[in-house]
């Protein structure tokens, strides 16, 4: 494990009487119990989760969203996080990404047999720290292990619901011509961060993964600018070229973007110039693609440069209706090319 | 495969250009598109998924049940069913435990690279028919591939909201003193199927897991007897004896059940003798212990034998203020004997 990545825990681990998961952890017997009842009610504990219930039982009206994720990353621990606030952080975003705001999250965990306490303590006391962050709660759960060999230390299924905003209008369909694309940040640090620390692939660098929740930012823009906020969605696996090409394709009209207006830093720039990468390709966990009717463009890089998820924000591109369905780049030496949809595999389980 | 697994498929499978699950297939790129476009949005198609947003957007009022669990079964395919169908049923049946009526799920797919395409279509053709039998909608979901020995063939997550019944009171704190306990069905069925095909264990049987969804039985039970349905909560990992204990040890009572009225097929118990089983503990996926008045017992009985879920219904015990925190089974031979929680794990990956 990485020494930053030692979490300062909220909630001090009780004294277990095993170091490791094994196989009766998932059993729904005395182990089962002791596992939740001894520290994982404690961690998460809130009035809905408390029931104990097969499921939370509250009073929600009006228009809802509902999004899920599975989280796989490889390492679990990584510069700048680990894989339990990448799935609340990950959930809260798809939440935002739809114009929602995050309230209830489910966790549902499959851990490997072997994985010691100690990290599934840390992951447990990042989830509850960036719940609380981004202002949701985690309302019900699950927890099953499988045999040592059939699945990898952890992974961790988040599902949520938001309420949407009321002035939300987000989907391919609200996009309109002469909309301008903006990113909200700079690109690709999350991909380089899982790579530097991958077996096989591993090199020195302080790039930190970008993970955060984003729901407070949408929130403010949704706020200030309704509908003319036409889509909106986080660069995660895929990348930004993923993202647009996705505009392109189930949008039906042209991207064009300009190379020198996407925010990348001259560290990361540099990673994937040794890696082969394309940072366009590289996935990001705390940066969004956001489309606006042309007249707020720059209103809307303007407040996010005042909101700590946005400083680096920039107008990076335009829709247009002409190469329908394709993205086309403007390079920085001047030539145009087409962004492809990524064709193959650039690093399974980056998040 | 088993030859009674052969699903009819609702959906051909279309003619995929690979007969395996790739890591690109996890990408978010070409090849998640191609998986994703050229088929399982065909499968599962309905209004809210079609919009292929990073969730589901819709409208909803009232008191709602939110509900998760990962299902990590081995083997894949058994007797009775697989993968896909107990990822449906289980989280319908959590959320009639709340007494709530699924009406949306979640799917989120953690698939193991070289998994045969054939078997996805298969148990995404399972999903989509068990979805429709209880009257539940696919709106979000996401695919993740991990690499060859890091997973096992396919996990699923399925998180699922449902709307709670008006009547339904359902909690350990609605249990009361002399409340009769009562078990829907033959026991122990699910885990002796799964066990039958477990390698290292496989023994002849034509016993076929329970998997089924209980929503509707249980829409007609707090219909007609409403507040008076003081519990509800389907056997499944750890068993009948798991649920008791359960019962007795978060509902502050005595529990006492009758050996002689617990319904088990001959075929299962004598299964569970050669494995040295109590199935008490063994695993079920379609019976449910109902906590109710006395006074409605009988004709809770009446209404679940008229039921397809409930043939075998009987009462089998009661609450007591007696022994605290315990269960007591009075067995067939006269003795007296506390029934404790599954002390370790009787066979990992039962759901």
């Amino acid at each position: 494990m990485n020494e930053k990545n030692i979490i300062q825990l909220s909630c001090p681990m009780p004294g277990f009487d095993f170091d490791v998961i094994n196989l009766g952890h998932g059993s729904g017997g005395v182990l089962t119990h002791k596992l939740l009842n001894s520290g994982v009610f404690d961690v998460l504990k809130n009035d809905l989760l408390n029931t104990k219930h097969d499921g939370a039982v509250f009073e929600l009206n009006g228009k809802l969203a509902f999004s899920t994720d599975s989280y796989v990353v490889n390492p679990v621990f990584f510069p700048g996080g680990n894989i339990g606030e990448l799935a609340v952080n990950g959930t809260v975003n798809d939440l935002a990404m739809c114009g929602a705001m995050a309230k209830y999250l489910s966790l549902a965990f499959i851990l490997e047999e072997g994985l010691p306490i100690e990290e599934f303590w840390q992951i447990l006391n990042s989830i509850k720290k960036s719940a609380d962050k981004a202002g949701v709660q985690v309302v019900t759960g699950d927890t099953k292990v499988v045999e040592k060999g059939k699945g990898d230390k952890i992974f961790i299924n988040t599902s949520g619901i938001g309420i949407m905003h009321e002035k939300a209008a987000i989907g391919f369909s609200s996009i309109e011509e002469d909309d301008l694309i903006i990113i909200s940040g700079n690109i690709a640090a999350h991909g380089i961060a899982i790579m530097s620390k991958r077996q096989g692939l591993e090199f020195e660098t302080d790039i930190l993964s970008d993970t955060c929740n984003l729901n407070f930012t949408i929130k403010k823009l949704l706020d200030r600018f309704g509908t003319l906020i036409h889509f909106l969605r986080d660069a995660t696996r895929g990348g930004v070229a993923s993202v647009l090409n996705e505009v392109a394709k189930d949008g039906g009209f042209g991207v064009e973007i300009r190379q020198k207006e996407i925010p990348v830093t001259e560290q990361v720039n540099g990673a994937c110039e040794m890696l082969g990468l394309d940072p366009l390709y590289v996935a990001n966990e705390g940066v969004f693609i956001c489309i606006v009717n042309a007249s707020v463009a720059d209103a809307v890089v303007e407040i996010l440069h005042q909101d700590g998820n946005g400083i680096n924000a920039a107008i990076i591109g335009n829709i247009t209706t002409g190469h329908k369905g394709q993205v086309v780049l403007q390079s920085n030496i001047g030539g145009r090319r087409v962004v492809n949809m990524l064709p193959g595999e650039q690093l399974p389980r980056i998040c």
